[in-house]
Parts: C-alpha cells; sequence; structure tokens
C-alpha cells in the first residue's frame, strides 16, 4: 500500500481545504520571515544565519536551538509538500536558494550539522543524546525525499545521500564503527523513506541497526552523558533516565509507551516501517503492543499523549490529567505517523480512528483558524489564571503563540496539513483506499485503468459520504471505504441501489468493473455521544466529554462562562445539534444541552459548612480543534457528572 | 508578649509529647551521623567536613548543597531547645565540639560561609540571589540565640554576633554600603532576633533596612542575575522573575503572597516582628493584607502552601491543585511563625486557629510516627504509581523519605516539634496565654507570683479542656485561654462552678487573684465536620473533606483500597468517631462514614458511552497528619460529593 502523489489530490473539504490551503498562504511566508530573523518580537531562529556561517558566506557563532537546522528542513519539506499539491510553486526559487546554501554549509565528508561545524567541530557524534545531528538528518532526509518528488530535483537528494552514506560508514556493529544511536530518535524512519525513494538497501539497513542496537546493555547514552558529567546542552536533562530516549529496552522488547513522547511516534513508526519492509513479525509484534498501550491506556481522548508536562512524556497507564500534560501538537502528528504505517503494516482500517481522533482534535488545535498562532500544548483544560511563567503549569499557554524557540509543532502542522491527502487515500496493487471523510477529489492509475474519485463527506451533520467514481475503460478493481468507528448502521448504494458489500479489515469493499461515472453513497448516523472514561482514570472519574464523529466537543468561557469546573451535565443529557458558530471555520455543528452550575459550596470563606446549589444553565459546546478562536478564556473538556 | 522559656513546660500530651521526645531521641542522633556522612544509602551531606575544610582542619574542596552551613545551625538550634526542654542534655559537649569547629571557620572579619570561604572566596556577597549567604547567617544566628538562652554559653553568640556586625557595616543605604538584600530570607526574622537577645539596635535597624531595600526600583537581585549570565547554581533559576523572591514591590506594599513560599513566610515574619519593634502600621497593614490573601485565597485546608510544584511557590488566588503541589512543610514551619507573630502583633488570637491548622496537619505530616521519615511535599491527594522521576511529579513522594539532598524540612520540624511550648504559652505583664491544646505544664512567675498550671486537653473527641493553676501567693492575673473556631458552645466552670467569662480577641479572660490551686474547665462540642470550599477553588469544586477539630482527615487506600477518587459521599453524610487506629500514634479518634464507590465508568475500552455504576461502600479516615505511617498507598483529602 502506497500514497499517491499529492498532485493527484484536490482538498475541497471547507475545513481541511482552508486549513491546507493556509498553509501555502500564510505559513510558509511567515515561517520564512522567522527563520530568516525578521519577524519583529518573534524570538530569533537564527536558522538560515546559522546555515550560512557553516556555508562560509558570514563569520559568526551559531545561536539558537542545537537543532534549529531542522526548522529549514521541515520548511522545504513543506514547501515541497505545497508544490506537489498545487498552491507553493511560488515558493520553489526560495527553495532553491535554500537548498544551495545547504549543499554550501556540507562538509566534504558529508557531514552537514551547523551548531557542531560552527561552534565544536572537535565534538561531532561524541554527544548523541543531546545533539541532534541524526535528528537532524532525518528530517534534512525527508525533505530531501519530498522536493525530489515534487521538483524532480536531485540536488538536496545527493545533499542527503552524502550525509546518510557518511552515517551508515560511521555508524554499525563493526569494532571500527561507533555502536551508538540518537539520542532522538527520526533519522530511522527518514532512512527507510530514503531506502524507498533511492532502492538503496543500505539506508534501510542502518536504520534497522539504529532499532536493534537501541536499548542494548551498557546503555550507550547513558554512559555517554555519564562522560560529559556537568556539561549539558540541556539543563533539564539532569533528570535524563534510560526511558525518556526508549532507550531502556531493544525497540522490539518494548511493551509500553514510555519518555518523551515525539521521540516515541518517531521510533514506533520507523519500527512499523521496518516490521513492514524486512517482515519482521517480532517487530509487528512490539508495534501492535505499543500501539494497544497508547490507545487503550495513555491516550488521551482528543488523541493527545504524554501525560507529564516535565520533559513532554509518558507517565504511567491511565495517568491523564487534564490541566498540566504536554500533548504536544508534534505527538499527535506522530502518532498520525505511526497509526499511519500500523495500517499500511496491518491492513486493518480501524487504526484510521486513532489517526482521526488526533488530526481533528489535538493536530487541528494546534494551529489557529488564521494560521499564524500555534500551540505546543494541548490540554483538555485550561484556567488562563494559572498558566503562569515560573511555576508548573508555566509551558500551558492560554492562547496560541505567534512562535517558538523551539520551533518543532508550527512547521509540523505545516508540512501535515499540506500533505493531507496522503492521510485520505491510499492505494496498492488493486485497491483505492479511503480513510479520511475530508471532501476531496483524486486522479489515480491502477491496472492501467485512469480513475478520478470525487469524495464529498457530509458525515456531520447527515451521516453522508458520496463518493463518484470515474473510470476512462473497463477493468476490475475495488474501492475499500473505510468504516468510522463513530458511523451506526451504514447503509451503501451503488449508482442508486441498496447494497451490502463485504466488510474486510474496518474497510467496506466495493468491486468496480464498468467504464465510466459511478456512485456510491454511504449513509449512516453520526450522532453526538457522551462519552465516559475507564474507571481507572482517575482525573476522569465521574466525568462525560461529548464527541461528535471524530470530534471532541469542549466548553469555552465565551459561550458558558467562567469556572467551568464547577459545570455540571446529566450522563445522558439530550444534545441538540445546532447551527455552526459563524466565528468558526469549517460550518462544524454547534452542540447544546441542558446543564447546572454549582453557584456556591460553602456559605463563607475558604472552605467552610457545604452549601452547595445548583443553578440550571443551558451549555453550549464547539469543537476542541477549534477553541481559542474567538474571545480567550477558560475551556474544558470533561464536565462532571450528575450522578 | 512573650514566650516562657522551655525549661518551664513540660509536654505531656501523647502525640505531641512523642514526637516532641523523638526529637533528642531519634531526630538529634540521626541528623548528626548524616551532617558526618556516616549514614549510609543517604545522600552525602558534607556539612560538618566542609566546616573542616573552612577551619583549616582538612584540605579539599566544599561539597554538598550551598546552603549546607545551614544544616548545622538548625542541628544546633535543636540541641538548643532539647537542653531548654530538658530532653537533650547529652547532646551540649556534641553541640559545644561542634561550635568550636564553627568558630574556626570564621574568618578574621566574622564572615562565615563555607561554601565562599573554601570555593569561591572572591565570590563573597557578589550572588546574593543564589549564594545564601545571609540565610546561612539567619539560622546561625537563630541557633546562637537558642544555644545562649539554653546554656548561658556566650562562644556561638559571640560568633553570630561577629559575623552580624560585618554584615551590618557592609548593608545599607550608604554609598559605601552594599544595597543588595538576601535572596532567600531569614536574616531580616534572625537580625530581629538577636536584637532581642543583646538589646542591640543596631541588628534590628539592619533588619528593617533589608525589609525597606527589598522591591525597590532598579531589582537589584535580577540586575545581578543577568550581569551573571548563564553562570548559575541553581539551573532552575533560569525561570527566576521577581516575584520568586518577593522582590517584586518592598515589602510594606505587599498584599498578595508570591514567590517560593518559604522566602515568603520568613520575610512576612520578619515584617510582622518589625512592625511591632518599629510600631510600624503601614508595615503591620501590608502584613494583615498578606495574611488575608493567604488564609482566604492561597492556603490548603490542611495549612500547606505552596500551588506550584515547579520552584515551590504561591501562585495565583484559588489555584489550590491537590496533587502536584509543593505544601513544603517548612512552608507551614513558616506559616506557623508568621501566625505566632501576626498574633503577638495584633492582640488577636484567632491567628492560632491557622497556626493549629497548619501543625496538626502539614508539619505533622512531615515526619513519620517513628520520627525517622520525612516528608518535604505534602499533597492532598497521592496516587503513588505516577509519582515518577522524570515526569511533573517527581517532586512527590508517596512515601517519606530517609533525607533529602536540600535538607531544610526534617531540622526544621525538629526545632519547631522540639520548641512546641511556645506555641502553647506565651505571657505578658499581666496575663498567661494559651494559644494551643496540647497537654503539658508551665512553672511562670507573674508580679512575683510563682505560678503553676497544668493543661490537660481531651478536646478530642470530648470537648473537654481541663487547666489546673496554682499560685504561691494571693494577686491578680489573667489567664487567657484562646477559642478555637471548632469549639462549640464552650461553657466554664471555675472551682465546679458555671462562669461567663469576658471574651476578648478570641480570649476566654480569667481573674486569678486567690492563692492555691483552682482549677478551670472549659467543656464544649468538637464534632466531626464536612467542609467544602470556596465556589472559585476549581480543585475542589463538588468535593467535600473531614475535619475534626484542627485535624483534617483523609482516606488511605490500606482502609479503603484503591482508587480513592472515584469515592463519592453525600455531603452530609453522618459520621461516626470510632476508637483510635492502633497502628497511630497519639490515640486521635478514627472516623467512619457510608459512601459510594464508582464501579465503572464505561462499558468498555478507554473510553467509550457511560456507564456509571455505583456499590455502596463504608468509608474510614484517619488524621492527614498521620497518614503514610501504615501501610504505603493512596490518599485523598477532597472526596467527590454525591449531589
Amino acid at each position: 500500500m502506497h500514497t499517491p502523489d499529492l498532485s493527484n489530490i484536490k482538498i475541497t473539504d471547507p475545513l481541511f481545504g482552508r486549513y491546507a490551503d493556509m498553509v501555502a498562504e500564510k505559513l510558509l511566508p511567515y515561517q520564512w520571515e522567522i527563520l530568516n530573523d525578521r519577524v519583529p518580537g518573534v524570538e530569533k531562529s537564527y536558522c538560515v544565519a546559522n546555515f550560512r556561517i557553516a556555508a562560509g558566506r558570514a563569520d559568526g557563532r551559531h545561536r539558537g536551538a542545537v537543532f534549529c537546522d531542522t526548522d529549514a528542513y521541515k520548511w522545504l519539506e513543506t514547501v515541497a509538500y505545497c508544490i506537489e499539491n498545487g498552491s507553493g510553486k511560488a515558493y520553489e526559487p526560495v527553495a532553491d536558494e535554500l537548498i544551495d546554501l545547504i549543499a554550501e554549509a556540507q562538509q566534504p565528508d558529508g557531514y552537514l550539522n551547523t551548531y557542531f561545524t560552527v561552534n565544536h567541530p572537535e565534538q561531532k557524534w561524541s554527544n548523541l543524546a543531546e545533539g541532534h545531528e541524526l535528528y537532524g538528518a532525518g528530517h534534512l532526509i525527508e525533505a530531501a525525499v519530498a522536493y525530489h518528488r515534487a521538483t524532480g530535483k536531485e540536488k538536496i537528494l545527493q545533499v542527503a545521500c552524502r550525509f546518510a552514506d557518511l552515517i551508515c560508514s560511521l555508524f554499525g556493529s563493526g569494532a571500527d564503527k561507533c555502536g551508538g544511536y540518537p539520542g532522538h530518535q527520526e533519522i530511522e524512519l527518514a532512512l527507510m523513506k530514503l531506502s524507498r525513494a533511492t532502492g538503496e538497501a543500505r539506508y534501510a539497513e542502518t536504520a534497522r541497526h539504529f532499532l536493534s542496537v537501541r536499548g542494548t546493555q551498557p546503555n550507550y547514552l547513558l554512559e555517554e552523558l555519564a562522560a560529559r558529567g556537568e556539561d549539558r546542552i540541556f539543563p533539564e536533562f539532569a533528570d535524563y533516565d534510560d526511558k525518556y530516549a526508549q532507550s531502556h529496552l531493544p525497540p522490539v522488547r518494548q511493551t509500553t509507551a514510555e519518555g518523551h513522547a515525539v521521540r516515541a511516534m518517531y521510533m514506533y513508526s520507523a519500527m512499523a516501517d521496518a516490521a513492514l519492509a524486512f517482515r519482521d513479525d517480532e517487530l509487528k509484534a512490539a508495534c501492535c503492543a505499543l500501539w494497544e498501550n497508547i490507545t487503550r491506556k495513555r491516550m488521551y481522548l482528543t488523541g493527545g499523549i504524554g501525560s507529564s508536562g516535565h520533559l513532554e512524556r509518558f507517565t504511567t497507564d491511565y495517568d491523564l490529567p487534564n490541566d498540566r500534560m504536554y500533548c504536544e501538537s508534534c505527538a499527535s502528528v506522530g502518532l498520525m505517523m505511526f497509526g499511519q504505517r500500523m495500517a499500511m503494516l496491518t491492513g486493518d482500517a480501524s487504526y484510521y480512528d486513532v489517526v482521526e481522533r488526533a488530526l481533528c482534535n489535538t493536530v487541528l488545535a494546534g494551529i489557529a483558524a488564521d494560521g499564524d498562532r500555534y500551540f505546543y500544548v494541548n490540554p483538555l483544560e485550561v484556567w488562563p489564571a494559572n498558566c503562569l511563567p515560573g511555576t508548573s503549569l508555566a509551558h500551558v499557554k492560554p492562547v496560541r503563540q505567534p512562535w517558538f524557540a523551539c520551533a518543532c509543532c508550527p512547521p509540523n502542522i505545516a508540512r501535515t496539513l499540506a500533505s493531507i491527502g496522503q492521510y485520505i487515500y491510499a492505494q496498492d496493487e488493486k485497491s483505492i483506499f479511503i480513510h479520511q471523510f475530508i471532501s476531496s477529489s483524486l486522479k489515480a492509475e491502477l491496472k492501467g485503468i485512469g480513475i478520478r474519485i470525487a469524495l464529498d463527506s457530509s458525515l456531520l451533520p447527515d451521516g453522508l459520504v458520496r463518493l463518484r467514481v470515474e473510470t476512462d475503460r473497463p477493468g476490475s478493481f475495488t474501492v475499500r471505504i473505510r468504516i468510522p468507528s463513530y458511523l451506526e448502521n451504514p447503509v451503501f448504494e451503488f449508482e442508486g441501489r441498496r447494497i451490502s458489500p463485504m466488510i474486510e479489515n474496518g474497510y467496506a469493499v466495493l468491486a468496480v468493473s464498468h467504464a465510466g461515472v459511478q456512485t456510491l453513497t454511504v449513509r449512516g448516523v453520526v450522532r453526538p455521544k457522551w462519552v465516559a472514561a475507564d474507571v481507572n482514570v482517575r482525573a476522569d472519574a465521574g466525568r462525560v466529554a461529548l464527541v461528535y464523529g471524530p470530534y471532541v466537543y469542549c466548553l469555552e468561557e465565551t459561550d458558558n462562562g467562567a469556572l467551568l469546573p464547577n459545570l455540571y451535565v446529566a450522563p445522558n443529557a439530550a444534545v441538540e445539534v445546532g447551527p455552526p458558530e459563524s466565528q468558526l471555520p469549517g460550518a462544524l455543528p454547534v452542540l447544546r444541552f441542558p446543564g447546572a452550575r454549582l453557584e456556591s459550596g460553602v456559605e463563607n470563606g475558604l472552605y467552610g459548612t457545604p452549601a452547595f446549589r445548583f443553578t440550571e444553565q443551558p451549555l453550549k459546546a464547539v469543537p476542541y480543534g477549534l477553541w481559542c478562536n474567538r474571545e480567550p478564556g477558560e475551556m474544558l473538556v470533561w464536565l462532571k457528572a450528575r450522578l
């Protein structure tokens, strides 16, 4: 199974089309200005400046984050997707100039990292735990593969291959090789991608090597850090442990999601890639176990992951606090990547339920409706007054920010939205797969048959998906449509006649054989639903949340007043589907339901005799992915149930 | 008003007597071994070793915490109280040896700090924000005053005075003086104490100077830190702001409790001392405003303070999360100190309600019933499985610890328990004051009358306090007994006859004029009570807690099973007062009441259709101050109310 070229997909969806278009319209120019330190009031990136110094075009020292080269790579990768999807052609000359600069910054042996080249050439590869050289290489490779695919131009791919060749020559199990592995995974999935793009097996072999040497004893990263002593790039690494970067066990033996959530997702994605490429059933079993652990015990309703604000990491089963966690936007992008690969590895459509949950909630929440402000941390409960600097909640921002010193999330969201088509469609030698119900069109070729698909979804509120399949000649293939878990009683019509397609691995399988236009509709019921959490989730005990299709809904202060934690709802309260909020994009319905507000808890004083008094209050919920696009204020997903 | 010598007080209370006795029996020898690095498995202190190096008795570099001299001073202060209260005479020779060592470590000009003397003599007084020199001086002075009072020996007092003289000569408002002030307050209250002990006004003047220069612009500490750049003793000071050490405003203009809670309490205590000594009404008004802000908006039911785990600090009004805060044992010791001074400053007994709340709950919880394990952080809800290193809850320990690298809390608890008599009794020129109902006896002299008081309290469960007053001659004075807020309908009997004493500033005023033995009883009703929190306390919305007199009660896993957050109670549930738990000290009753357990929230999966099912469950609560003295496990104070 592979994903079609983005050039063959057009997004027409009112919500995702808007966000996808914003990438080329707003994010690319905005981020380019930031990479060049030309945006007043935004923390300086130094990204392009560092490349200029490393390339010998300017003098000076590397400044900014040790990993900030990757901002340029992710920008380039996003440009590539925008060129491919037809929105970003204007950036190609700028991208080519950036590529020239990157190429000039590459060292004769293929090494490419501005921090070490400029500031610490003697320390190359000596601080894998913190140095991010392999992480940077991974993002370079991803950008290179994307740009080559979008433009056919070789230059950046050659740069990437030279660096990858150097890495393949340096790292390995031989006595003459470095036995280390990345402190931040990313190179593994990138090398798998490069191997697929170039046909070179050695890249995949090195990825596999990194996955097999990781977590062996003695622990390379711990020994390296111990040898460095107090000489740290990241002061918070005083708390470093072997779980942080998933080096506590060899990946194939890992069964619980541990440590830094983004590192984990990138590694699990590479594990799934490797399990598929090498038909490695043990690795596949580890991937399945990790997926189960995440989605059954360590994931928020919104598809957010990372329960600890400190070190942005997983904690323990069922520990899902709603206001202090991390739930980094990048981690949910990573969860989408892992889910997509699990679906490819297993052929099971149900992984896309989680991909969709992460996309429609945490990833969407990560970016403002206007495209120029971002959340890094995505809690399910926000009280702006206690999001104070220098406190336990310093990482939680009550409004989206213009940029971040560690600028991973905005470009990660950008590359995901620009390539959203890859999550909608896939194909193999005999089928077209439809994974997401984002209105769009696809041009494909299968068995020599030219195929055009128009997908028109109005799942919310109609429970309806219309599919128009046009083929240029007769010939049999199947269209496999994922049946999402929230679609009740789906009924299928083919050419206006009700049919009962085979359901296989979560897909409704529709055989197409005639030439010309054929129409298919899937009609079911999608209702707003109250959900509760497993009884072991202490933070959600006695609470309910409202979901509608893939969308989690939330209450905002602007609609419901302040002190949202004092609101109660009957766990079976009737929910009215209302017209969309005009200030919010995408025409998603607003949900209304009766509730009650706890008006007082005590007669007087801070603590005293209980005097609970309720007043009825109609409540209004909006999609979590769109919160904080109106008046800033409190937000809450899990409401107290009046039991 | 002053507190009597501890030598005139004997504690007979079954709870506090036990804890007070443990100080000399267990804490002093245990801590002495730790200070000398002789306890295997406990992080090294280096405290005595550093003094030996600074004294020239050994070679080497200073190791351990920058402020670890204070561990010796607090040990010495505790020895002094134990000598004074009659339990610690055996330590006097050891203390005298330590004093010799401290005196040898003092520099010719009076300077005394082993970190700077040994490692960075060139940096003395140049890092007030982090260096803790003035903080250390403060603890030296407190120890010296106490030891001099206990033994009459001058040596350590002379050492302290020499250092204090140096400080008075260096710091001030003149152009030839340093305009700085301590990064960690303590010197101010210590200099006030030294001034009272020696009659030297200049010490109080310097204390007052520190209080008036603090928070002026430009901010001394911020400028000093900025000048040092990245050269930090404490990496977490990357998050330093002017509120952290209460330097955001001059103290007299502060109205909200901000920043590091211990620093705040020590400063507010000094402000109250100075307001009294200098009859400074503006400073008194600031103290009252700060007290109100803490006790009405920023204090836990347990007398804990410091809502942010990170940087151990106050956050914002009504932000009182139950599981992630700091509530440092030392901060509640500081709150006791501040409350005691406010009562002295205003003559109002009600401040002692808060002192008692802090003592009976957070301070008591800080030490194990066996005296050899300690809590630093005192949450109101603990789930051991998520108290993980390297996460947001790394500071929360689910069981008491043998010691801490930053070892402030155990000795602070020790000195408080060893001098607990100062919180029970006070006297002025015409009255004996009784502030706490801790069974004990007092010898005093007033207007030439020799007085013996025996206080026998059985407030829990009987609501009864018996007082035996014996005088050696006729003469009129008053005994003023604080009427605690939780004692309902108090009835007074004097010599077996009911009387109606005047109630003044929260005290029942009893005139005594005859010679010989006179008995007084106060009998009222003390009932277990459910309390709720102000409606603005989001963390406690819809919850109730159980208090009984000054004691907050909590549920422990060992009595009620795991998953305590799933327990519900009717907000007016009948509470049965049961016999004490044999494994817990002090013979405090156990409380039992009917409750219900949420057995399930969802049919299956992590999230799904609500399926709330309750089963009735009788519940059992024990005093919070004694939690975790049996089987370790979950603990919870605020129970969900079934509304």
